[in-house]
């Protein structure tokens, strides 16, 4: 008999801006969103980035919000012109843009009447129905509305609204993974590497090769909800790249 | 009259691999290639993060190659079980997969019969009608089929790999950037800013705030086609931030 927690929860995380498209800056929340949701169940399974034109944002967000139990969206809910997230989640959503009464007031308790401009005042718009997500960095908060998390695109902001959302997450067994490092070369482990997967079906065995200073070889990681298979993988793997170190 | 220069040139990135999505692996190809491409006339347009699933990896593959001017894949055309790239590009373009005379030649001299085992062997397999992209680092070729680019994933190779194919590459007007640096409030200057905008239809203005060790800010990024539009815009941002400098 299969229960919830038996259950594959799948998000997919939207990146909304230009500058992670052009390159000026680098993303630093996807791989912080992929670990933090494996612990809790849930499986990153997709992401996208995409830039800031309204239906590109809106299509994308209607897309992936009908295929994965969680979308996740950090960027573009500043001040700025250029700050579009939260009109095309409301378009997206074909509700209004609303001032949300507690945003407002954390803000006027902050900024005081004359500081809170019709700039800062953008931030305390959401979409009608949304729940605010609150952060200990900044005063403008992200906000939930169905199964989409719309989130700030700094990292430190963007961590501390995670925190206070992810106890209200629902997920599945957490992700566990072992990582194995070796110098053996890809290309000779591979075949005794693809029988221990096909021997472990319900592990999930990753093959990467690096170079760099430390010199080259090649990083296994291996990841699985059944700590016991897990082990058991593990050790395989780890007498297999002991047979191709020189 | 406008010209193949004033045409824009869109790009999508297909990022392939579970590590990307787990958090394992931080990528560092997208912004290196966002910036590749823009000096060279072509905006990246879109990226994806996609699992090491084939139904996944193949109906992404056939959405962006129809919607975009090019599509670059990175990752997953390795030796090993979890290097499925090459069978679901195959499969997409509904062409065999075939063994490419000239990579398996390369591939018989690097390794000599003895080392070439089934593993490498699968790296110089591509699908059929597919033109090989040489890389300086690894012996393991990248390839092209129509206008898709197939690349490795560890970024030295990607990088290689990348500046060999760029020289064949058709792409517009160059995209210059400037930036500017400051410690003015977002909140402060986002109406100046927005006017700035309203009148530099030609110029894409950025606003990303940062806190880091040096303190907190706003970084300005603008970037246009139109070297002229772009040092005034630059020119009266610069103004505006130093008007909120406290």
């Amino acid at each position: 008999m299969s229960s919830e927690i038996d259950r594959v929860y799948r998000a997919c995380l939207v990146i909304i801006g230009n500058e992670i498209l052009s390159g000026s800056t680098q993303d630093a929340n996807m791989a912080f969103l992929g670990e933090q949701l494996n612990e809790i169940g849930i499986c990153l399974d997709e992401a996208r980035v995409v830039p800031d034109v309204p239906g590109r944002i809106i299509s994308t967000i209607n897309e992936v919000r009908a295929k994965f139990d969680y979308v996740f969206t950090t960027g573009g809910i500043g001040p700025t012109h250029d700050d579009i997230t939260s009109q095309c989640v409301a378009d997206a959503f074909s509700v209004d843009l609303i001032l949300h009464p507690d945003a407002y007031k954390s803000m006027t308790d902050f900024y005081g009447e004359e500081k809170l401009n019709d700039a800062r005042l953008r931030m305390a718009h959401v979409p009608d129905g949304a729940t605010l997500i609150e952060n200990d960095i900044s005063i403008a908060p992200g906000y939930r509305i169905e199964n989409v998390y719309v989130m700030a695109g700094v990292p430190k902001i963007m961590q501390s609204m995670f925190s206070k959302l992810a106890p209200t997450l629902t997920g599945g067994k957490p992700m566990i993974s072992k990582t194995i490092s070796s110098e053996a070369k890809e290309g000779d482990i591979a075949a005794g590497l693809g029988e221990i997967q096909r021997a472990f079906s319900d592990v999930d065995i990753g093959s990467y090769p690096f170079m760099g200073r430390g010199g080259t070889g090649v990083r296994i990681v291996m990841r699985s909800t059944n700590e016991i298979n897990l082990e058991q993988c593990c050790l395989k793997v780890s007498k297999l790249v002991k047979e191709y170190c020189t």
